[in-house]
């Protein structure tokens, strides 16, 4: 049987992205962050670990790119992606009415992603309330605190999450395409697939032109970069790590070459892996 | 007198930022948000704005950048930056002891910036809760709060934020250099410096190769391009918006050239703003 871990805590978008690739058969381990995902697959208590990368409406997920930059040696790798339509509700009390609601708990990501509605609809003067999961947000509406009603409180997250204690949810609409994308991680490469990706990433040595000089391999063996991201090095101020998907598999000749010519630009590169590309397999 | 608008409340950083640049004779108007600062500049009720834009640990600050994406057609642009070194202070009451404290209240940049320093010297399941500036989470160790008591309240910011309740205040290590990089906005332009920056935002079109070859003009005329941040176009999900900082100032013919070179590879390009380059007057 798979193990399979993933940011948890239980019905969090990443556990259901977790199902959607792995199915009801795997066994699953909720890990308290990312770090813990990770550490979870190199120390091999899990075969597979899955967690968030990008939103299309907030960008990168900065803890897990962090956390390639942090552990170069680690042995984990990419193995997979999975794309996954986020549906936000307000969740609350059924006595409460938004216009009463005093306090939002939510993720970051969740309560910025929402926060042009929550704006709109609740009070002028509503709290915001980080919390590390939308699971534990509705925790929150259950805790004992006399200043705030529970009538006054609200979380977001997932329709699932109000089941449970009955509570109601209200879908919070965005006008815009709202997915996250998570990778799963192992330390076994995947088989290749008939369309595959490699995620990449690198330190560019302290010279004009150095970013351009890095991506002209790849136009030359004209290898499609689907994505690049910068994160600061925290070494020396202003000194930046990029993060690069491109379209391609280690294994190829082309793909071979252009990492060659890459290796002079850079003083840090490592390719974090290659994979088949969602639905092309 | 000049008016100058910032990132309030009085005594945060956006704050110690624009006294830095503007010294004592201004004006100061304190905005509750990124988004009020750039509006009190686009109505003529401040002659400049001053908002962050990127921390040396912590990377982008979003709202930022996309409130450039999301009013494209605003009359503001950039003039002038302003590089500020961070020292962050854990703020207590004086008779609370760091063993003992069970819930740590900032803006959700400096508890990032903090994490690690908080989990070695903090109880495992201490809370942290988001504020909308260090300001706003000093005032929350003195609110009512029956179940928690005030000793055991921490906010995390700068020391001047600890003079006016006497609060204790310790330093945060940080091993790694911590600065915050802010931008000032303006509607007219600023006097050509010395050495000067330009910043532009743009669309790719959608085609293999966009990026490099939307780099290829800036490699071309020699122009060195320092920093590139992309961030969701939130239009269509994985599609970018790309943020470049360059060397140069837009009224030079080699400038001119690169971006007329560059927009057959864009579907939207806007210059942000050219100014003189921190200490290069």
């Amino acid at each position: 049987m798979l193990t399979v871990s993933y940011l948890g805590p239980e019905k969090t978008n990443t556990h259901f992205a977790a199902r959607k690739r792995f199915g009801v058969k795997a066994r699953y381990l909720h890990a308290p962050t990312v770090e813990d995902v990770f550490r979870m697959v190199e120390r091999e208590k899990a075969d597979f670990g899955v967690v968030p990368i990008e939103n299309s409406l907030e960008g990168a997920v900065t803890r897990t790119l962090d956390r390639f930059m942090d552990f170069k040696n680690s042995p984990a790798r990419i193995c997979g992606e999975i794309d996954l339509p986020i549906q936000h509700y307000l969740i609350m009390d059924p006595r409460a009415s938004k216009e009463k609601i005093r306090v939002v708990y939510s993720h970051p990501q969740a309560l910025a992603q929402c926060s042009r509605w929550l704006e709109k609809q609740l009070a002028v003067d509503v709290a915001h309330v980080e919390t590390s999961s939308t699971t534990e947000a509705v925790q929150w509406l259950f805790r004992e605190d006399r200043l705030i009603d529970p009538r006054e409180r609200a979380a977001i997250g997932r329709r699932e999450l109000a089941n449970r204690g009955h509570l109601k949810a209200i879908p919070i609409p965005v006008t815009q395409d709202n997915r996250t994308r998570f990778l799963v991680l192992s330390l076994k490469a995947p088989r290749r697939g008939r369309k595959n990706k490699t995620s990449l990433m690198f330190v560019l040595k302290d010279k004009p032109g150095a970013l351009h000089d890095a991506l002209v391999p790849f136009k030359k063996y004209r290898i499609n970069l689907t994505k690049i991201e910068s994160r600061p090095t925290k070494r020396k101020a202003w000194e930046y790590i990029f993060f690069i998907d491109f379209e391609g598999h280690q294994s190829e000749p082309r793909v071979q070459r252009a990492l060659r010519a890459l290796e002079p630009c850079t003083s840090t590169v490592k390719v974090l892996g290659s994979y088949p590309i969602q639905g092309g397999r």
